[in-house]
């Protein structure tokens, strides 16, 4: 693995690589000293133009715990700021000769670019509409640790999926592992053409959700909404949102995070015994972990610079 | 030691423990390695919802000092954002099993509400105008190294008192540990019945400050004032600034920080040698030292998760 | 050396130990442990007021790869928002018992007077628009590692040079280094007096740039730029740009970065063999732990705070 741009690159081999060093990394968290060598010495940026804590703080932590020295630029109060093209940008920190370099942006395709204008590996933190692998992998994680296995397990991803990068990943990582994905909610939030782009099934009636073994309940990405999709927030919890009357017991929960609460999840069901929620960010920080050393154990053999094959078309269609 | 929440719950036993070991780390830091391996593989998180250099440089640095890794999160640029709620930022931050968790909030109460909701230790460093327990030991410590004893020495704070949970935080210190404590400032800026209630001697007349052997000069708190409570900071400086026609020289002067020159202190008292404004700083960091490392020695006990009746009522009462 | 605070300060032996220092840390860049130990334990303080990618996280890797615990202060979101001077912030810091504080400010004269107010090391990262030190010293770097020496290579400087310290740092090192500088730009983007003064040729026409080795392009500082000084951006790039006609085979071309893409460059010379662009980057990085090294080993002598004669009048006259 040279670097982690999509879960579509990935084959089902290199997804189980992934999660079985996660595994080996969730014993080293519960030593009392949680850190590991294999990064000393090595650089790992950092680079997000998009506000994150919860994905930034686990990467940070993840290259802190594998002893790396982390370079981290946010987009405000950077060189950002004066215009300062990505380009030019990723030239300059390629300079330092980092393992690996972090990137978040509100462009799909952006890591894809990353990834030939340097030496370093490239992890896609999030590129606009269009993927967030790692978080495809922890949830992986986090319901293989629960479930054993994700084989002809049934999913429903309810939400948003329109402006979901999360809702891309997971499809596709889901998929790849065995289970059943269905997709719901509005007609205006899901992507036209999906069911037969993935196989995935579609419903727009939540009360299919029944018949569920995993509920995964979608941000509604207010701030990615470039006009109005749903008449309003309030009306959108009242049909979709995922309370107890709609999760029975032997359902599990899962949720990306941040949760706008009392809109796409009720409150009582995010503390719920069922809620996997605080299990994805443990898992998060593993995974992490697990992805920097893949990608730096991986990068043994010598590297070229230069254009790469990595920019294969998105498989499901991009909404205008 | 299981959480520092406040002074308030703190026996005067314990504070000396930490001012004793934050003894031993002011010894530490005159080393030319200034470094001691306490918290190595441990993980610190720092969340500040409101600015701060100093405090949360120095809890920064009194991790690294203690070779912890460090998560840092500010307001800004993070997922709150995004609107999560503090529970749930808490609830995130936890997954990485931190030791300790460093809290600044403008709601009085967050630090004991994250008490609750976390495994971690929960240091406040401040929380509206409640407390800031580190604030306290750090002043005492100060004076304790300058006069071997608080032990009937005369302090009067000066200023804002009803906007300051410094104010509050040292007068319960200063107090406990044996001190006589004056509160001084226009009518309005002093909490009704604060006398009753604590203790401390009330003055309205700066020129009494005369018989006072320490002088704690308070920063006026605009950004917490929402209504005028004094005619303007020119009359505040020329009724209350403490200044060289105003301290003698067997008085010393503390002020927590940031100044305000020329409206609390004049510019020529800040730089005195009665000054102790920079050995505040420099004890803040070996105070802070003692404060982690105290948390985590006290934890090895083991952890129970859940409501803990931590929420005793304020001793003074909370200005409307 | 006691501080770095400006180029001309240092002889041409200072500078010349420095670039050894610093072809000494390029070795171990190339290392896998791009690591050594020289300021474990110590502390660097990283106190930027402006907004700044390149420099500022050049710093802090050179602080992390030479083991430092590194404290770093943005303007914003600190306690310079609450209006705290510089002198007490340097103070608060300098509490710390740091090694080595590195300042960046907008105010010409800005890391003189913090040198004069702490017992660290100070490294001027850049005040207003007096000089740029390291900036000066990676070119230098790059150069000499390009071309062996710097003796008789004709350099032309083009572009805003009157808004630019690193126009002013960098005539003052390659002419001690033995270049020949010719300073290049629209007559109200030079200085008067500035050919008498240093000793520099002036020229308002850009086709004289056929005869230079090296063309360095300096960055239209439009945020500097309190009046108009010239017509506009697209009018400057007409007259003045550095593009693949007017730059030659044989010439090397430099820009301290970030480049206003299609201003000052035309993007095919930014990407072109001859660009030294990226080597500047990387030399920025070594130079810096250089210089570090050189501050924190040659400060064993004991030290004594308070005013030094470190003042200098500026050789070049600053523009009102």
């Amino acid at each position: 693995m040279r670097h982690l741009l999509s879960v579509e690159s990935l084959s089902r081999g290199e997804i189980e690589r992934i999660l079985d060093r996660a595994q080996a990394f969730a014993e080293v968290g519960k030593r009392d000293i949680k850190k590991v060598p294999t990064l000393r010495g090595r650089t790992v940026v950092n680079l997000f133009y998009e506000a994150s804590t919860r994905t930034s703080s686990s990467f940070e932590l993840a290259a802190k715990r594998l002893s790396a020295d982390l370079v981290s630029v946010k987009a405000a109060g950077s060189a950002i700021d004066k215009g300062e093209s990505l380009k030019d940008t990723i030239s300059t920190l390629s300079a330092y000769d980092p393992a690996i370099i972090v990137i978040r942006s509100p462009f799909a395709g952006a890591a894809d670019l990353v990834a030939r204008w340097t030496d370093a590996a490239v992890v896609n933190a999030g590129d606009g509409k269009h993927e967030h692998p790692s978080q495809a992998l922890l949830d992986v994680f986090t319901l293989r640790q629960r479930l054993g296995t994700l084989e002809g397990v049934n999913i429903w991803i309810v939400g948003d999926v329109l402006h979901s990068r999360v809702a891309r990943s997971c499809l596709i990582a889901f998929q790849a592992m065995g289970a059943e994905v269905t997709l719901c909610g509005p007609p205006t939030l899901i992507p036209r053409g999906i069911a037969e782009a993935t196989g995935a099934s579609v419903s727009h009636d939540i009360d299919g959700v029944a018949e569920a073994d995993v509920v995964y309940a979608l941000r509604m990405q207010q701030e990615r909404m470039s006009e109005s999709f749903v008449p309003s927030l309030r009306e959108y919890a009242m049909r979709y949102q995922i309370d107890s009357r709609r999760l029975t017991p032997r359902q599990l929960l899962m949720h990306p995070g941040p949760v706008n609460r009392g809109v796409e999840l009720s409150p009582e069901v995010i503390d719920s015994p069922q809620s996997l929620i605080s299990a994805q960010v443990e898992s998060g920080l593993v995974v992490r972990m697990a992805i920097l050393y893949e990608l730096h154990t991986g990068s043994d053999q010598p590297r070229t610079t230069g254009p790469e094959p990595v920019d294969t078309p998105p498989r499901i269609g991009q909404p205008a």
